[in-house]
């Protein structure tokens, strides 16, 4: 990243924190910004997600909301990358949610400040969707509270290991069974809406390449219906193709939200980070 | 069984629908019977569950409820056992549940008809827990109305490949954790809810060996925020283990039931369909 925020050159790879053996993340790391040793070890290097979690690199202790983009820079963890340079491991967020129940985040708190930064407002929410999807609420750069939604990885259970994805021909997206599965979420608990998947299929009352579709509904459906705090703003933040769903259903609902790419978010959000390291004089 | 409904001997195998090739049901069921063979080949039999599906020995299509023990036995579908014998097949209900949905049963039905001989009232409910858990209103023999809940299936799903189970050392039943998790179940919906079986396990607000318990709590709980019609009599049909637990959940809020045995409603259920039959002279 330049010091104005853009991209100058990304790598990506698919390892994450499970296929990663303890002690030997500065050796992945290392292999991983071999494109980028031609630019001398000098750069800055900033971490975030579970690279930070109790079966990490190191262990960045969650900081409790209402917190600031201030308080997360302060409590930046140091990983000696073994080569005499250094990192910075950016904490998670932990909360007591809507449930009133504990509730975590890693990675996602770089997204909410990116989205604080370029969306200022007295108050805004947020949802973030994925396996486990976030719905925050922000009050300028403080996260004031957040809650989590096993949207994603609920979705994939079900589609792979249970009775409703048995059998199932090659699958097409279906806006009309989607919003079918979104509605039905509305006239119960999802334990209770959730066997229409297999009974709707079974009377041809879906498109059996669109069982999915209906599926997604139902699940993001009953996610939406914890959506409170009408006339605050509202963000969608994450993939583009996921997000478009999740507007979908949304528009479906009468519910204003407005999209904002979550890499983008994310970029902002490390952006800060690095300002306020640079400002409280820990690297140049 | 003899005419009084008592069990004279029984045979168990965990041989389920999809153990059996299409075509191959005749065979199975011989060798499956083997031990009864010195009794010759005139015992009357009854087929109920997937038997009947269309994935089944022969489709048994489903009866609509509201329905009684008379219609279904009305509805038997006939099947050659290859060796000049018959017997018959049980056919399922299917309803539009509490929400509006499409929903089925196939082998419930009979515990509900013996549910409704050994406690004949003007009107009962009744929860059959299981993989898919149903809650069933009945008005004398008539099946009023039912709803499934995938309540087990999500159990064993959420277990087995999700994060919530993901390295978990030997559980132990804990009835204070599976009751924190009923608590829970009231905070909010279950993918709003489900991701604190993580974070308790996180901060250690539920002991290791428990999480489990918990879990259990919450899908139970989820459950049974679709109760309603208090004041009429609530019965809990099924396998006695696990019936212990709704009852606990039950008691803790404040809902009185009282348990009877799966396997004696069923067996029940089966004399009924059999007077029936004999009754309108299709066997002897």
């Amino acid at each position: 990243m330049s010091t104005d925020g853009s991209v100058l050159d990304k790598i990506s790879a698919s390892q994450g924190l499970l296929a990663v053996t303890s002690g030997e993340f500065p050796t992945v790391l290392h292999q991983l910004l071999a494109p980028w040793h031609h630019c001398g070890d000098s750069l800055p290097l900033l971490l975030g997600g579970m690279v930070g979690s109790q079966q990490g690199w190191r262990e960045a202790p969650y900081v409790s909301v209402p917190a600031s983009v201030a308080s997360l820079s302060e409590k930046l963890v140091l990983v000696e990358l073994g080569n005499g340079q250094s990192g910075w491991i950016v904490p998670g967020f932990s909360a007591i949610n809507q449930a009133g129940l504990p509730d975590v985040m890693r990675g996602e708190e770089l997204q909410l400040l990116g989205l604080a930064a370029l969306a200022p407002t007295p108050r805004l929410r947020a949802i973030l969707p994925g396996t486990h999807s976030k719905h925050a609420v922000l009050c300028g750069d403080v996260v004031q509270s957040f809650n989590t939604f096993m949207t994603g990885e609920l979705f994939s259970l079900l589609k792979h290991h249970s009775i409703l994805g048995r059998q199932l021909p090659v699958q097409q997206p279906c806006q009309t069974s989607f919003l079918k599965g979104v509605d039905a979420s509305l006239e119960g608990g999802l334990s209770q809406v959730l066997f229409s998947v297999r009974t709707l299929r079974l009377f041809e009352q879906i498109p059996i390449q669109a069982v999915e579709s209906y599926l997604s509904g139902l699940l993001i459906g009953s996610e939406l219906a914890a959506l409170k705090g009408a006339g605050t703003p509202l963000f969608v933040v994450g993939d583009e193709g996921l997000c478009q769903w999740y507007l979908l259903a949304m528009e479906w609902l009468g519910v204003h939200a407005e999209f904002i790419s979550g890499d983008r978010c994310f970029l902002v959000g490390m952006t800060q980070i690095y300002q306020q390291l640079k400002e409280s004089r820990h690297v140049s």
